[in-house]
Parts: C-alpha cells; sequence; structure tokens
C-alpha cells in the first residue's frame, strides 16, 4: 500500500505543479503582463490546462486509486491517507468525465473572454461581450451535460464549488434568507440613511494600501509566504502552502474599496496559509468549499473588520494617517458610514444587510439561463427588471449593471454566486461558535488583537484543507449543520443597534 | 506535407507553452516571489522543464521529422518550413540523447543552486556550496556524455549555447584575442586613470530607473511588449514574441550599475522582439546563439551606449535630472569615467578593454574542471593565482572572486561564458557593417535618434530569430566570417581617443 500510495502522490503532485504553474500564468496576466502577451497567454494557460486534465485522469490513476481502495478502508475514518485517497477519488470521478478537448476549450475560451470583459466593461457595450457570453452559456450547458442523472441542470456546476449542494437546496435555504431580509431591508431603508460623505474624500492610494497591509500583518496573514498587488478585480490565489497571494485595486476618492477588498481577500489567504504543511501538493491542500472559504473573507472583512470593537483600535491610528481627511469624523460617525445601508448598484460594494439579495438574483439568473427561460441577448434587460424589483433602483447602464461580475466572463454561468451567500451565513455560525467556546476572541477585538480568533479559525477550519467536505467541517467545528439563525442574530443585533428595528 | 507540418507545430507549439509557463516561473522567483514559495517553485519549475522534455522526445514528433525530411528537401534553401522542420531535427536530435530523469535532476538542482547561491554570496561562504557546486559538475559532465565522440568534454555544452563552436576553435580565437588585449591593457593601465568619482555620488534609485526606461524607449524597446522589473542579478527573458521582459538592479552611489544594465538587458530584449511575428511559438522563434545575442546586448550597451555622440545628446538631460552630482562634470569628464580602464573585481562591471580577460579566465576554468585537471574544492584558490597573473589583483575574498557570477549556480559548468567574448567581438562586426550599409546610423546618434540602427539589426539579425545559424547571420549581415578585426579596430580607435596609445 505504501508503494502505491506514494505513486499516487507523486502523479497528483505532477497535476498540482501544472495547476499552480497555470495559477501563476493567471496572476500574471491579471498584474504585470504587457497588453502584448495577452494572446499567447490564453493559449498558454489552455495548454496547461489540458495537461493537468490529461495527466489526472490518466487510468494509471484509476487503477491505484481501485487498488488502494479496500487498504484505506480498513484506516481509521480520520485518517490523513485514507481522506486523501477518498477526495482525489471524488475529484478524479468528476474529472474522467469531463473530455480534455472541453477542459482546453473552456481556458483558452474564458482566457479571451476575460480579456474581452476588461474592455467592454469601461466602454459599457453589452453588444461587445454577447456572442462570448452565449458561447459561455452554451459551454456551461455542455459541461453540465457530462454528468447525466442530475434534477436540476446547474446541479454539477454548484457541486464543483460547493459539494454536496444543489440548485434545490440553496433555493430552498434562500427562500428562507430571503423572508427575513426583505422586511429588515425595508424597516432599516426607511430611516435616514447613514453619512459617509467622509469615506468619499481624497485618500492617496500608496497610504490606503499601506494601511490595509498594516491590518493584515496583525491579523495573521504571512507576509514570508505572499504577497499583495494591483489588479483590476481583486482575487486570492495559491501557488503552494508557501505562496499564497492576495490582490486588490483602491480608488482615490473611496476609503471602502481597497481597505475592505484587503481585508476580504486576506481572509481568503489566512483560510490557505493554515492549512496543515504536510498537505503540500496533494488534493488536501485547498479550501474545502466556495461557501467555506467566503464565509472566511466575510468573517474578516465585516464581522471583525467593521465592527466597532475593531474600530476603537484602529480609528485612531487612520485618523492620524488621515488628519484632513477624518481629523472632524468622530468613531461613531465613521462606524455608521462603513456601515452604511443602501439600495446600491454594486454587488461587491453592496453593504452586509443588501448583500444577499444581490446574489440571490444572480443565482436565479444562473438557474433561467441554464434552463433556458432566459436568452443571453434579454440579460441587460431583465437585470433592470429583477433590480428594480428585489434592489427597488434600476441600474443607468450595463457597466453597473450586469456587466459588473468577472464571473460569467471568466468562468461557466452556473455554481458561481451561492457561494458568497452560504459564505455570509456561515461567517457568523462560525464566529458564534468561536466566541463561545473561546470569549478572549472577543475580549481581544478592541485591543488590535486577533490571535484567539487566528487560532481557533486554525484549528476548526484552517489546517484541514478540503481532508473534511464543508457539511463536516460545519459539523465539527459549530456542532450543528448550516443554518441561517446565527447570521440573522448578528444582523438584527449589529444593525439593530445602528437603525431602530 | 502540410497536414503532417500542422501536426509537427501543434506538438512543437506544446512544448513551447511548456517551457514559457518554466520561465515565468523563474521570472517570478527572481522578482516577486515571497520566500516561502521556494521549495515548491523548484519542484514545479522541474515538473514543467521534465514535461517538456517527454513532450518533446516523443517518437511521434521524431516519424513527423522523419517523414517531412524529404519533403521539405524540395523546398527552397530559404524557406521558413524547410528551415524550420531543420532547426526542429537539430534539437530534436540533441534533446533524445539526454534522459528525461537528467533534465528533471538538473532543473530541480539548480533551482536549489540559485537559492543558496543568492545566500552564499552575500555570506562570502564558499563552503555553503562547494559540495552543490560538486554535483553541479557531476551533472554537467553527465550532459557532456550524452554525446559521445566529441572532441573536448566542453564541445557538446558549447554547441548547446553556441552551435557548431568548439572548445578549441574557441581557444585558439581567445588566444589570438588575448595576445592584442594584453599589451593594450599594460598601455592604458600604465597611464593616469580616468576620475569616476561623479559616478559615485548619491543617484536615487526611481530617478536612475526612469532615466534608463526613457533611453530603451527611444532604442526602440516595445513596453507594449515588455516590462522592467528589479531582480538580484538582471536578465532578460520571453513568454512569446508578444511579452519580452527585462530586469535589472540600481545602486544608489553607482550610476554605472543600473544605467548600463538596462542598456545591455534591452538590446538582448529588441533582438526577440524583433523576431518575425510569424514564428511564434516555433523554434525559429529565439535569438539564434549566445554570442549573436550577446552581441546586441554588448551593441546597445557599449558601441553605442558608451559612445560620445549617444551623450552628446543625452548628458544634458542627464545633469538636468541629477543637477547637484554632474551639474559642475563636464561632458567629456564624464564620458572618460564612463570609460574609465582598470585592473578591477567584478566582470560584469569591468571595461570594454579588460572585460574579455575575465570573460576568458571563466572559460579556461570551465575547461580544468571539466577535464578534471582543477577539483571545486581548489577553485576558490586557483581563482585568486590567476586573477593575479591575468588581471593583477587579487580579490580580497570569494564574494567578489569566484562566487561573483550566477552561471554555475544557475546551468551547467562549460558554454556558460565563451559567448560574452564572441558577443563583444560580434558586436563591432555588426557595427561596422551597419554604419559601412546606412551612414545615417551614425549620424543619428548624436540627435538621439536610433532608427537607422534599429532598423538594420532588425533586417539583417533580429527578424530571422533562429532561422539561420550564428554562422549563417554573420556571413549574411557581414559579408566574412567571425574575425577579431573590427573589434580591435574599434578599441584601438575609441580608447586610443581617451588615452595615449
Amino acid at each position: 500500500m505504501e508503494q502505491k500510495l506514494g505513486e499516487l502522490k507523486s502523479r497528483l503532485l505532477e497535476v498540482n505543479d501544472l495547476n499552480s504553474a497555470a495559477a501563476l500564468l493567471n496572476w500574471d496576466q491579471s498584474t504585470y503582463m504587457p497588453a502584448g502577451g495577452a494572446e499567447a497567454r490564453g493559449r498558454q494557460m489552455s495548454t496547461l490546462a489540458r495537461l493537468a486534465h490529461e495527466k489526472f485522469v490518466d487510468e494509471e490513476i484509476g487503477t491505484l486509486l481501485d487498488d488502494l481502495a479496500p487498504a484505506v478502508r480498513q484506516l481509521d475514518a480520520d485518517s490523513d491517507d485514507r481522506r486523501l485517497v477518498e477526495v482525489a477519488r471524488r475529484e478524479f470521478e468528476r474529472a474522467v468525465k469531463i473530455p480534455s478537448a472541453l477542459v482546453a476549450e473552456m481556458s483558452s475560451h474564458f482566457a479571451a473572454s476575460y480579456d474581452l470583459w476588461t474592455r467592454a466593461r469601461p466602454a459599457n457595450d453589452f453588444r461587445v461581450v454577447q456572442s462570448t457570453l452565449e458561447k459561455t452559456l452554451d459551454l456551461s450547458r455542455r459541461l453540465a451535460a457530462c454528468f447525466p442523472g442530475y434534477d436540476h441542470i446547474a446541479d454539477p456546476l454548484i457541486d464543483m464549488s460547493d459539494y454536496g449542494m444543489k440548485a434545490a437546496t440553496v433555493s430552498t435555504l434562500f427562500a428562507e434568507l430571503r423572508a427575513e431580509l426583505v422586511p429588515l431591508v425595508q424597516a432599516i431603508t426607511a430611516q435616514t440613511p447613514a453619512d459617509d460623505g467622509s469615506l468619499k474624500r481624497f485618500y492617496p492610494a500608496q497610504q490606503q494600501l499601506d494601511f490595509g497591509l498594516k491590518i493584515i500583518r496583525e491579523y495573521g496573514y504571512d507576509f514570508e509566504r505572499g504577497r499583495q498587488d494591483i489588479t483590476h478585480h481583486p482575487f486570492m490565489t495559491k501557488f503552494s502552502l508557501g505562496d499564497v497571494r492576495i490582490t486588490t485595486r483602491v480608488k482615490e476618492d473611496d476609503l471602502n474599496e481597497g481597505l475592505f477588498s484587503t481585508l476580504h481577500e486576506a481572509g481568503h489567504a489566512m483560510y490557505e496559509q493554515g492549512i496543515d504543511m504536510r498537505y503540500e501538493g496533494t488534493p488536501l491542500a485547498s479550501g474545502t468549499s466556495s461557501g467555506v472559504h467566503e464565509s472566511q473573507s466575510r468573517l474578516w472583512e465585516n464581522i471583525v473588520g467593521r465592527s466597532r470593537s475593531f474600530w476603537e483600535h484602529w480609528y485612531p491610528q487612520l485618523q492620524a494617517e488621515f488628519p484632513q481627511q477624518l481629523g472632524d469624523i468622530a468613531l461613531d460617525t465613521f462606524y455608521r458610514a462603513i456601515n452604511k445601508v443602501e439600495r446600491s448598484l454594486i454587488r461587491t460594494d453592496a453593504d452586509e444587510v443588501t448583500y444577499n439579495l444581490h446574489v440571490m438574483m444572480r443565482f436565479d439568473f444562473e438557474l433561467a439561463l441554464l434552463e433556458g427561460r432566459l436568452a443571453i441577448k434579454d440579460l441587460p434587460e431583465a437585470w433592470r427588471e429583477r433590480f428594480k424589483t428585489d434592489i427597488g433602483i434600476t441600474p443607468s447602464d450595463d457597466k453597473d449593471g450586469c456587466l459588473q461580475d468577472v464571473h460569467w466572463f471568466a468562468g461557466p454561468i452556473g455554481g458561481a454566486f451561492q457561494g458568497y451567500t452560504l459564505g455570509n451565513i456561515l461567517s457568523a455560525q462560525f464566529y458564534e461558535a468561536a466566541r463561545t467556546a473561546t470569549p478572549a476572541v472577543e475580549l481581544e477585538l478592541p485591543r488590535g488583537q486577533y490571535g484567539a480568533l487566528h487560532g481557533w479559525l486554525r484549528e476548526h477550519i484552517y489546517r484541514h484543507g478540503s481532508k473534511y467536505t464543508a457539511p463536516e467541517i460545519v459539523a465539527r467545528a459549530t456542532g450543528q449543520a448550516l443554518t441561517i439563525e446565527p447570521y440573522m442574530r448578528y444582523l438584527r443585533t449589529k444593525f439593530g443597534g445602528l437603525y431602530q428595528l
């Protein structure tokens, strides 16, 4: 068994190395690559994706997995090796169903599509991307069709990012959450809005960046094993457990943008940096699902980073850094400003209360597009209508309407958005469990310390990587299944304090 | 034939994409990668190198080359397709002789060895790298042993960078050059040395970098298809013909360092940027040899960049940029300073006259090490002795002695250095041909224009990539074989003007 396991690991490592190289090509494309490199880069990423897929679905790996199956069943259910073989088998069985040619076609299509989007969005021109999006929808359906027997065509796509979730489960959960959120949004937006003018003053980019870095260093983001660069659309990426990078963007007339995206991406990165180093290069060395990943970014961005306790420590330093902009703004005014609830256009800028409504409409659009109830050409109009109904305002253009998100231009339609709301729900559930288990979690916040929280998360979530599925991690860490109750309690308490509810 | 040629190109493209990805991993390691990424990065580069090699030596490629051979012989000797197949065959025949395991072992060894060197050199500790260098020598011998039938064990290694050259040819050429250079160095160093104190004043790094970029933009380096970053040891690298990057380093107490390394690397990069875009992704899309490549870096660095005509245009701008440092320094004093001839320790900082003596001693050491006449453990002492004999001074430590060059820590011992001197010789031969054919070449220099020179080089050298071998390129561009005469004429004229000769 040892020898076969070694052979399996060595083959998986090769696949991992190809995928890591592809990730670096992607990072470079989004950060430093000159314009002239785009065409060849798309081709190169597609070559690496195809080779990684070919190497992974090699029948030798199938044979090794078959041979190892009986032996690992003798091992403890919690054994790393048993889990590794099981996770590898799950991913292998998914991968063998997708033809390598489709993998290469998608990779090359998405490189071109992303490139097109970076130009179509500023130009506010949906027509530029319409046929590309139609091709994306076609590819997404062909991808789903590799997994016959699903209940809903979106199921296989949702399953890829949130293993075990289905369109029906997500829809039920979202309906439940929606029933709670809509009256909350109405109650808040009926009141006088918070004044966030102070955040819209002029904040020099470099100072903003430096301040963000200072905070995430205290969070526990390890700069020996990571770095931050500037990009168009912020993301976290990993080339090994020793090299987990984040990117951000800053606006000099909006303090929110760069600061909170930095805290957000650092949350993702600390999850990856916290994975047991012994898993390096194996299928266990990644966060376990899109929802659990997003819970970590939202926890550090919102539950910690937009809390009053957090700013009790940091606000005097922020004022000292920006005396002209914030010298005359009281902590409570600032705290209200960074938590302003409003009907707004952009998902990534949305407050914690309305955010999920943005996600839910995208999720519903994915189902409608995949089912064929909605055509790509009708998306801009459908977006405007649904936006008016759900958020209460109408986007003035497509740039800040259906062109705003990178997702459908960099990956399939289907499974791209539910993780954001799952993450919000889980962020509160995890945080509640952490502070119940370890009161120091709350006590440290006003002192600008995060050791207790980071330690709890590392112990119960980070170090396990993909060893446990999302439902397992949630059960182990919180003692119960995913539930919206802690999240609604969190929102009601926080926004009850800010508004009359 | 068309179909088989298409199949060959598509297979070669896959190999090219893997090699390009490996080049990006290497660039990132030398520029932005955090320390924690080093271990996995070495492994990843080794995986890519091994896969590229495996894909290249696939017997399907051999069959295609065999099948295509008779057909391409029907084509014009100058046809791109014929040349492409011939170059691919030459490289294939070399590659099949090297086992993939050796390729992977070298790649992983050199990643670790480079990492070690970046620490051993500042620490001035040869013992840290001694056993690694011994392993490098062993690997270099094993690599040479893949090509039995050589006259000298260094021949296969020299042939990899300068196709067709042998240890004996190079030694003869170097002896001829040496006989001319030694008396020239003696005649110059017997005179009062130039005063280069003005170059050692304080020059802020960012201003130096900006000035260098301004010059190379005028040279014709295309920033839409390239960029410059900071590194430990400057280099040029290419990810496609649309993305050819350079790196540099600056010292705030030495204006020479960053400025001339920028001009040097831009020379390499313009060669690659100038290759016919139709060759993208094929074996023709690279400079043809180490010597011809170096001729381009040295031409733009020295023949142009250290000429008086060049500074007639740029010196007033440099003075305006650094008024405190250079306001009181006359053009002629500055010109003498940047062309100061002296017995000095560091090859890359050496003046044009002594530079080749540094190269020759390294070349001789490579032969002695490979032959077994010199042991790695005796290298530091041998270095000091030879340095005293050849250059006339003794290095005070190994840091600025045998640890100074990256080459033996990033690649085999053998074939690493001769290209520098071949490049110096060729730079003068090409320049003489260019200015004879196109008098505008010289007339443009004092006006800060380089269109005539760049155009001549693109036409006669750059666009051909590897379509012609180095001897073919030299013959086509200059009408004769490689000869030291133009180079010695150039040195005698230039330094005759600066010193009493």
